[in-house]
């Protein structure tokens, strides 16, 4: 899992002038250039399909940065010889007529660097662009494709475009990007589960309650109107983020901690995920979406009128017990909940262990609350572990809950994770480990196609939720069944 | 376990005047005044026995308050309040004819307020004592008797004490008083092993590689020369301290937190205590003695040489390996350590426990350190746990071990840990769980006379170690013989 550049490295931005290359990839290169980690030798080709990005591209990312980075980031100074790293060229990725030829001549003489093509662009063309690299021969052994979700809208619509790739490119050249598994915090859950006896020997059914992963946003749309309304918060958040963040949690120990490793071990556990069929769904699912409500003591508009329709019935907010059927997870619901414009933004793994099996205190040392490990990766990227120890301010004996911070600050002092940055530095080094097999992709779409296709069938509307809520009733009503219910971290 | 004074009680302080009660437990008493925790119509009979003492009780006490008590306790004001709990008694405890008859006129029409006698006397007078106590007809039922170790030199004089106390007391109005005990890192360690079921469930030969405790003091003799070199570290250290704290960390989980329920369990270790007899006594004891040698860039003086005898053979150093033949902890060795003249002044509990079974992390992702509880009781009381976590300054994975502070000191900011204050509460709300049974005594005793007595009849001479090490060689090699090493937790 090391990821330190140690030679020259062709990254070619496909979409270079576009929102994603200009508020994260770029940013994440400059600042590797920042700390010395860049090659000599190494260029960044920014390619864009207009004359008037190509001709301005320097002055385009310079303006970028001003906006989107961070306070106190930019230097003038340091940007001109960042600059230097950077090629701008002129392609339409999906039209081999239009300067392809120019751009292969950028190539020449450098078939011995490593390639990392990332397509920055939409997905309905990555099979065009793939082929006109091939076409180009472009593709050298050494050669990588980074390819951002979503891809496709289902199993198939998916399997298509994996197909089209994989037409030139092997599957371990393939890099399929999830950002969330660019935390640093998903790094150290992999490094404490596996390298703390005190937590890998109780990672199971027999210590282990169950588990609640959330991924809750505040905002509403932000102008993915029309994607959004297409895909909904399954395809959009439950598919990737949420079942990948599962995997890493609920996977076996691997062999090595090597990208395949891993990767075997993931796409396993999806593998095992209990299918969730007929009127099970409705058991077991919940579907929402939010209507105007208070957010932080501002009325926000419902969703039909952020879109500005009054027929849609996307889901907004997707709550799901799931389980999954091995030996270590057996009786462990593992609940998943995201949704848009919810009371707060959070991201957050909550590990909630078994209480102790006999109380031996009395009544008045206060109830006994059960370990609990909290992962959390928005709005900050902490850990957390909640102990029961004793009130040292009373001289009786009085329990009470601490919050023990797993966050090691004083190790990290100063230091800002930077998910794209990690990820991006991985491909380059060709580190797979936090990238996403197609077959994991696979596995997910195959447990949450049924899910979509009943609710499609059987027209289920969405619960409604007031905007600043933590989503519909249901949603509450699906733990309280178990007699559980959705922790606040923040309580 | 609680500990709340809810109605007036008589305080009987024999050697009211000396050391232990100036120094400990009158401080002791005023802290709990000061906290209000002395209810109305309590008193503190102060009993000396020489007039002049008697005569100037009240300011041989403040005086003493004035110079043992922490910057800004004493607060003259109050100190007139406090001292209106106080009453000055003349009595002569092992001579009937001497002050008995005054002193008893001070409990008529008390007879049903609770009597804590505590005993600051030298033991040799316990008996004499309780039984003028029995013939004044001062023991009622709602009597308790507190006694200081050490409680005789062996078995069989620490039953024959123990005896003449019971011949006027019940075994539960006897409070036998360990200040380690009083430590609220001790309370706090029951709280953790029994409210977690992180920690309890991994208590155990499966998950704990071995425990070390130790108690390493920095003074020499100070003052307690004749004492000491009859009894040296065996009796003085390891028959109660040492083993009342093993005996805490290895118990079984009682039923309930009643003081018997843990006193029964204490007993079932310290009988579990598989006996060093024979030639193992030199295979799993170190005995050693210092010399002359620097103590934080001071040179001090050898044992000897402060004893002012040139042929003692006491030990002032000991260290065992020590195993407790039960299922819960076959197989795990606990060392115990206690000396003087060592580096440092620490007292610890040191639970390791084993690494992760398989190490799936690269080489270059460093050595994986096994997790670690640390409970520190001087010179500070913490408890600190290591796990290993990414390094999250560098992006590759190297691995390393961080110390989580398990001190909760922000939610016992200002609280000052006061052992005596604790206990004699304790002993005044009869709460005894902290107090040490006869069974238990006698238990420990029975494992540490064999070896005594090995030493004494094989002729074993101390190892020497230089003042300001860590004991002698020795000492290392019981632990590298077990390919283990003493853990030095400033490290």
């Amino acid at each position: 899992m090391t990821t330190v550049l140690d030679k020259p490295f062709d990254l070619i931005l496909f979409g270079g002038t576009g929102d994603l290359s200009l508020r994260k990839l770029l940013p994440s290169m400059y600042r590797a250039f920042m700390e010395d980690e860049i090659p000599q030798g190494s260029r960044i080709l920014v390619c864009s399909r207009k004359q008037k990005d190509f001709d301005n591209t320097l002055s385009i990312i310079e303006t970028a940065f001003k906006k989107f980075m961070l306070k106190d980031e930019f230097c003038a100074k340091s940007f001109k010889q960042f600059a230097k790293y950077i090629q701008p060229a002129m392609v339409d990725v999906a039209d081999y007529q239009k300067g392809w030829g120019k751009f292969v001549t950028f190539f020449e003489g450098r078939e011995s660097i490593p390639r990392i093509f990332y397509l920055a662009i939409i997905p309905s063309i990555y099979g065009d662009c793939c082929e006109n690299l091939d076409r180009a021969n472009l593709v050298t052994d050494d050669s990588r494709v980074v390819v951002e979700k979503p891809i496709g809208y289902d199993q198939n619509s998916a399997e298509a475009i994996n197909q089209k790739i994989a037409n030139h490119f092997k599957e371990e050249q393939i890099y399929r990007i999830d950002h969330y598994l660019g935390k640093e915090t998903v790094q150290n859950l992999l490094a404490l589960r596996f390298s703390n006896s005190l937590f890998e020997q109780f990672w199971d059914s027999k210590s282990i309650d169950h588990i609640q992963i959330s991924i809750n946003e505040q905002v509403g749309l932000e102008g993915r109107a029309e994607f959004y309304d297409g895909a909904g918060a399954m395809r959009d958040m439950v598919q990737n983020h949420l079942l990948q963040l599962l995997g890493l949690v609920a996977m076996e120990s691997p062999n090595k901690m090597g990208a395949d490793n891993i990767r075997t071990e993931k796409i396993k556990v999806l593998q095992a995920l209990r299918p969730i069929t007929g009127d099970d769904v409705k058991k077991y699912t919940v579907r929402g979406q939010y209507v105007a409500g208070n957010v932080e003591e501002k009325l926000e508009p419902g969703y039909l009128e952020e879109l500005g329709s009054g027929t849609s019935q996307t889901e907004t907010f997707v709550a799901i017990r799931a389980n999954i059927d091995n030996w270590r997870w057996a009786q462990v619901p593992f609940y998943l909940r995201t949704g848009k414009r919810l009371k707060r933004r959070s991201a957050e793994i909550v590990i909630q262990f078994k209480n102790v099996s006999h109380n031996a205190f009395d009544a008045d040392a206060g109830q006994l609350v059960p370990n609990r490990l909290i992962i959390q990766l928005q709005p900050e990227e902490r850990m957390q572990l909640l102990l029961m120890a004793k009130d040292m301010t009373q001289l009786k004996t009085v329990l009470k809950p601490v919050k023990l911070d797993l966050n090691f600050t004083e190790s990290s002092s100063g230091f800002k994770s930077f998910g794209y940055k990690r990820l991006l530095l991985d491909a380059i080094a060709g580190n797979a480990s936090l990238f996403i097999h197609r077959d994991e992709g696979s596995a997910a779409w195959q447990w949450v196609d049924p899910i979509i296709d009943y609710w499609k069938e059987n027209n289920v509307v969405p619960d409604l939720y007031r905007a600043g809520s933590w989503g519909p009733n249901e949603s509450d009503e699906l733990l309280a069944a178990d007699k559980r219910e959705w922790i606040d971290i923040e309580k």
